[in-house]
């Protein structure tokens, strides 16, 4: 699925939080196995990115139509996407908030990054098919990590 | 104080999500107070955006070291901050992830935005200091909002 709606909660260990919809195949799933992979596409994947949010895995291998390819996980059974330039092995460790707001919190258990892919431009969705890209890089002094 | 860590939960009502850590200043406040007003900055901003996240509210009056007019909210007691492009006044309506991992859940009682600052071009934290800023923005059919 494509989601939109993910934050940073923890860096040690790394937790994630994210929302799923309830309407969505992937709510079920997630919800039975405790279970993702993170997936972070560059710009070039937009597309991808739109269409795979537009239909649902109860009618399509979204990996098929989109011409994607499955990579084992070592931590979850759930296969990364080989062409996102980064992989989040997840498993869920909070559901308190599952059943009132969609909202999972996950533990990122194993990270991955495609070392082929060094300067990934990232999307960032304003909405109805919008995104940002990512422009300039700026960098000021800070002592917080 | 400055807040990376957020995310939508909800469009209807709107719903935010974030995370605070409780040994910031704003933690106390935010706990006790259960409102908050999340001011959004554009790009030029960003030297006190750094210079806010490293010093305390318990120190220092930041309005007035960094240079920030409050302006009065209407729905919360805290006030907006008039330089930024958006304003969005809050109210905590569920606090059960706090004591376990600083994450407020917050219903955006009031949204506002500033019409003179037409395009605001947003920052993106990518951790000690480094950002990236808005580039290129794209369009995509989409029939998801």
């Amino acid at each position: 699925m494509t989601m939109s709606w993910h934050m940073m909660v923890e860096f040690e260990p790394p937790l994630v939080a994210c929302v799923v919809s309830n309407a969505n195949h992937s709510f079920t799933a997630l919800r039975a196995t405790k279970e993702c992979v993170i997936a972070i596409p560059a710009v070039e994947l937009a597309p991808k990115v739109v269409g795979i949010g537009n239909c649902s895995g109860r009618d399509v291998d979204k990996f098929e139509r989109f011409s994607l390819t499955p990579a084992p996980a070592e931590r979850v059974a759930p296969p990364q996407i080989a062409e996102c330039f980064a992989n989040l092995e997840c498993q869920v460790v909070d559901a308190r908030l599952v059943n009132k707001l969609n909202l999972f919190v996950l533990e990122v258990v194993k990270a991955w990054n495609d070392p082929a892919q060094k300067h990934p431009k990232t999307i960032y969705h304003r909405g109805n098919g919008r995104f940002a890209v990512d422009g300039a890089m700026i960098k000021l002094k800070s002592r917080k990590p």
